[in-house]
C-alpha cells in the first residue's frame, strides 16, 4: 500500500517474519492459477480454461434491497434509545431508505455485477470492495508501515482458524488474556495449539503480566517453547469489557518485538467504544459523544496497526456487528508474507466470501453510501450500543444496594472503577439478622456488547450433595439455571476461562457474561430485573438451607 | 431421516465406523451451545446470552431479486442453443422474471427474514433451507439407509477441505482417480494426506484397479497404511467427462465395504450429464433428452448414496454449478457421526453459510420455486449443457479429419468411443511428403463441463533446448502458451495429473481440459477454430525444424 501522502512509513521487514509460518503452511501450494496469470492474453482471448458457467445460467436477473439511510441512528445516546421507537414503528414503515440493485451485467467499467460477484474468481474477494476495505484501513487504523495488505475471509472465526493454522505448529501455546472468547480456543484445539493466560487490568491484557510469562519461561516446566503468536481482544474484551489504549498497546507491542512475538488483533467491537458509564443520576450533564463525524475516528482507541512497524500484526476484522453477523465476511490487514499464505488457504477451503453477499455489502458501501456515510453509520450503532449499554447497567444497579470504588490489589479489576452490590434495602437478604454481604461487583464495560458480573457466593454455604447426580454441584451453573428457568438466559462465566486454572482460581466467585446487543431497552430492565430478584432469592434460599 | 414411506432401510451402523475419525476431528469440543439447549426455556425467555446485534441494526429493510421463472430454458438441446439469443436479447428485457423479497421481520410462522437468515446461528443453517435440502436428497438420490443427515458448507472445496480434516491423519494416502480435481489435492498436501492414484477406464475409477491397489498394498514399500479413504468424481469425472453407473458403483462399493474405505463422492456436475455425444451429421434423429421432468430424475446415474448401506459415503453437493458459484454453499450427505464432527468443524471456523446467499436462495428455492420447479430448472440446464458439449465437440472435430473408434487395451479409453483427430485435408500437415499421423485422441465427455483432449505429440521431434531458460520445455506447455498467444486460454493437462507418475507415464502425450460452460456457442466454435489452426500450425512447425 502506498496511498499516504501525510508521513513516509517503513516498510514492514516482512520477508523476516517468515520463521513465524507453520510447517503446514508452507505446504500450501502456489495456485497454478498465478502461472497462467504472468500470459500475456491479446483483447478478447477466449476464455476455456476455467469451469465458470455462464452468467445467464444464475437464476437472478439482479438483486437488490432497501439499504437504510446511513444517518438512520441518531449521535446521542440519550436521543439514541431503541426502546422509543421499538419493533411496531418499523413495521409503520418509519424507515428511510433506499432502493439498491445489483444488475446481472455491469453497467459501466467500475460497477457491481452479479456477472462478477456471482462467479468464481480469487479469493481476494471482489475487486470494488477490496479497494473499499483499503482505503478503509488507511483511514480509520492507518497502519504504521507502507507495505500492509488486506485479505477477505469470512468472518473472524474463520480469520482466526486461518491465522492458527498459518502460523502455530502444532504442540505450541498461543497468549491470550485469562478471560477469552471460548471459541477462539475451540478453534485452535484440535491443532494441539493450547492457551497460556495472561493476566489483565483495567486495560485488558497487562503488559508486566505479559512481560513476566515471556521473561520467565520455562521450556522444560511448561513443556512448550515461548510462544511467539498471540490471540487478543483489545477492544470491548471478550467477556470483560475493557479498552486498551494507545500507551498500552505500544508497551505491549514492544515487549512482542523485545520478544518477537505477533499479535492477531480479534476486533469485532471496535467501534462500538462506548466510553466509561455515568450513572443515570448524572448522565444528563454528560455528552461524551456528541461529536463531529472526524472527530469520531480520532476519538476511538486506535488498532495496534497503528504502532505496527515491523509488520508483527494480524488484525481481524469483520462485518458482523457492523453489517449484521450473516454477512460472514471480513478482512485481515498484515504484512504481505502472511497474507500470501492465508490467501492460499481461503483457496483451499472457502474459495471467497458469498456473492450475494459480496455484491449487497459491496453495492451498499462502495456505491450507496461512500466511506464517509459509513462512518457516520458506525458513528450511530455506537450511540445506539451506548444507550443500551446504560439501560443494562441501570437496570441491574436499581436491583441492589451499590457502591463504587475504585479496583485495588492484583486482580483484574485494578485501577477500574467497581460497582460492589449489595441486598437491596427492604429486601429479606436485607433484613436478615446476620447481614448479606456484597454479592455482586462489576465494572461497567466501555466497549462491547457485555456487561461481565463477578458473583460472590463466598459467605454462602457449600453446594449441598444434589438427589440427581447429574444436577450442578457449584453456585454458577445453579444459578444460571435458576435464572434461566425464571425467564432470563446468560452465559455463564465458566465458558470464558482460557484456561482450567483461570476457573478455578477463586472458588468462592462465579461469573456471569449478560449481552445487551438485543431487543428494546425496556426488555434490558426487565432482564435485570429478573437478574436482581432471582439473586436475591438464591441468596436466601442458599442461607436458609 | 424418517420420510421415506417406500422401503424399510437399515439404519447405518455409523458407530461403527467411528473408528475412521482423525485424531484432529476427535479433539474438536462440542459446542457449549449443546449443553444450554438442554434447558427448558419458558416462553419469553429474555436472551442475553449470546452476542447477537438486534435485526433494527443490518442496514437492509428487506432484500430481494428478479428470480427467473424456473422453465426459462427449453427441454431439448436443439432448442437450448445460448447463441440464438446472446447477451443482447437479455438486455431487451426478454427474461421472464418474478420478483421476490425477504424482509427484515417474519411476515408468517414459516417465513423467510433477514432477522433469522442474517443473525449468528447454528452451523447447520436457516432451517426452511435445511428442510428443502433433505427433501431434495430424499427424492432426488434416495439414500439407502434410514439415519443419513444433511448439513450445510460453504462449496465443495471447503466440504472436501473439511472431510479431510476429519476422516485423514498426516501420513494418510487416499485413494483417487489418476486424473484429479487439482484443487482437491492441494487442499490435503499441507495435512500431509496425499494421493494414490487409481486407473480408469470408460466410467471414471475403474474396480479392477481399485481391488488392486487395496488388495495388493505393501505398507513397507508404500511407507503408509492401506488407505481408507477415496476422493471421487463419479459424473463428470475432472478432467476427463466419463459417467459412473449404478453397476460400477456398486462394484465399488463392495470393495469399500471388503477394505473398509470411505467414499467421499465431490459431484458437482450431477445435473449436467449430457449424454452420448452424436455427431452433427446423425443428431436430428437423436432426441434421448426430451423426457417428462420426473424421468429426468430417474434418467440420471444414482449417486453412492442409493447403494449406501452402511452409511461410508460421504457426499459433497453445491449450488455452485446449478445456482452461480458465488453461492458459497453446498451440502454434507452422510452419516450422524461424521456429521456431528463436520458441523464442530464449520462452528469453529465458517460457522454458517452466508446469510444473504441462504435468504435469496433459500426463498428462490423454498417459496418462489419449490422442489418440482427446481428439478425443471436442472432439467433445462441440462439441455444447455448438452447443447454447449455438442457445439464444442462439433467445432473441434470440424478442424481436422477423424475417425471414430473404440478403445482397447489397458488404457483409460478402454471400451469408449474415440475420436482420433488428422490434418484437415487440404493443410500443409496433409500435404506433408511424410504423412502426419493422428494429432489427437479424446472421447466426448458424457457428462460435465469439460473436454479432455489428448494431443500426441510422439511424431514430434523433442523439444529443442530454448534460448530463455524460463521458457518451457515440453510440448503441452509451449503449445499451450501458442495458444493463449493466439487467444485462447484453455487448462494444461498437467494440473489435473493426481500424482507425478501419471503425469510422467506417456511422455508423447499432452493434455488439455476446454470448458465449454461459458459464452455464446458461436464463442465455442471460434474458440476450436483458433485449436484446430494452431495445432496444426505446431506440428508444421515442430516437423520444420
Amino acid at each position: 500500500m502506498s496511498s499516504s501522502n501525510e508521513k513516509a512509513r517503513p516498510n514492514a521487514n516482512a520477508v523476516e517474519l517468515g520463521h513465524h509460518l507453520s510447517e503446514l503452511s508452507k505446504k500450501r501450494t502456489t495456485s497454478p492459477l498465478k502461472g497462467m496469470q504472468k500470459l500475456i492474453l491479446p483483447p478478447g482471448t477466449i476464455k476455456m480454461a476455467g469451469g465458470q458457467p455462464d452468467p445467464l445460467y444464475f437464476p437472478f436477473a439482479s438483486i437488490g434491497g432497501e439499504a437504510m439511510a446511513p444517518d438512520s441512528y441518531a449521535l446521542q445516546p440519550t436521543d439514541a434509545k431503541p426502546s422509543k421507537r421499538g419493533w411496531f414503528d418499523w413495521f409503520m414503515g418509519k424507515e428511510r431508505t433506499t432502493t439498491i440493485t445489483i444488475p446481472r451485467f455491469p453497467t459501466g467499467p467500475n460497477e457491481m455485477s452479479l456477472a462478477d460477484s456471482l462467479q468464481y474468481g480469487p479469493a481476494t474477494g471482489v475487486a470494488l470492495l477490496q479497494t473499499f476495505i483499503n482505503d478503509f484501513v488507511e483511514r480509520v487504523y492507518a497502519p504504521n508501515y507502507e507495505n500492509w495488505t488486506t485479505l477477505v475471509h469470512v468472518g473472524n472465526t474463520d480469520g482466526w482458524s486461518r491465522a492458527v493454522q498459518t502460523l502455530c505448529n502444532p504442540g505450541e501455546l498461543i497468549l491470550t488474556e485469562e478471560w477469552t472468547y471460548p471459541s477462539a480456543v475451540a478453534n485452535s484445539a484440535p491443532y494441539d495449539v493450547k492457551p497460556v493466560a495472561v493476566g489483565m487490568d483495567s486495560e485488558g491484557m497487562s503488559a508486566s503480566a505479559l512481560e513476566d510469562v515471556l521473561a520467565n519461561w520455562d521450556e522444560t516446566e511448561r513443556g512448550a517453547k515461548r510462544p511467539h503468536v498471540m490471540y487478543t481482544v483489545p477492544v470491548g474484551q471478550n467477556p470483560c469489557g475493557m479498552t486498551m489504549g494507545i500507551e498500552r498497546k505500544k508497551e505491549i507491542y514492544e515487549i512482542c518485538v523485545k520478544y518477537d512475538v505477533i499479535i492477531v488483533e480479534d476486533d469485532p467491537y471496535y467501534f462500538l467504544q462506548e466510553g466509561t458509564y455515568i450513572h443515570k443520576t448524572d448522565r444528563a450533564a454528560s455528552s461524551s459523544l456528541n461529536k463531529e463525524n472526524k472527530d469520531f475516528v480520532r476519538s476511538l482507541a486506535p488498532s495496534y496497526l497503528a504502532v505496527d512497524y515491523q509488520g508483527r500484526v494480524v488484525r481481524l476484522d469483520t462485518f458482523s456487528k457492523t453489517i449484521a453477523p450473516g454477512s460472514r465476511m471480513g478482512f485481515f490487514t498484515c504484512n504481505p508474507v502472511f497474507a500470501e499464505r492465508l490467501e492460499r488457504q481461503g483457496e483451499t477451503t472457502v474459495q471467497r466470501p458469498c456473492g450475494f453477499g459480496q455484491a449487497l455489502i459491496g453495492q451498499l458501501l462502495t456505491k450507496q453510501w461512500g466511506l464517509d456515510a459509513y462512518i457516520r453509520w458506525l458513528h450511530g450503532l455506537q450511540a445506539q450500543y451506548t444507550a443500551r449499554r446504560d439501560a443494562l447497567v441501570d437496570g441491574l444497579l436499581d436491583g441492589f444496594e451499590f457502591s463504587l470504588s475504585y479496583g485495588d490489589g492484583a486482580s483484574y479489576l485494578k485501577g477500574l472503577p467497581v460497582y460492589s452490590c449489595f441486598p437491596k434495602k427492604g429486601s429479606r437478604a436485607y433484613k436478615r439478622e446476620k447481614q448479606v454481604g456484597r454479592m455482586l461487583s462489576f465494572v461497567a464495560p466501555t466497549s462491547g456488547m457485555f456487561v461481565w458480573v463477578t458473583v460472590h457466593f463466598e459467605g454462602l454455604p457449600p453446594v449441598p450433595e444434589p438427589e440427581d447426580p447429574e444436577d450442578p454441584r457449584d453456585h454458577e451453573t445453579r444459578l444460571w439455571v435458576r435464572l434461566a428457568s425464571a425467564g432470563l438466559l446468560i452465559s455463564p462465566g465458566a465458558f470464558f476461562a482460557s484456561t482450567a486454572e483461570v476457573r478455578e482460581k477463586k472458588p468462592g466467585e462465579g461469573h456471569y457474561r449478560i449481552a445487551f446487543s438485543m431487543g428494546p431497552l425496556d426488555e434490558l430492565t426487565r432482564g435485570m430485573k429478573i437478574f436482581g430478584k432471582e439473586v436475591h432469592a438464591y441468596y436466601e434460599e442458599s442461607l436458609r438451607a
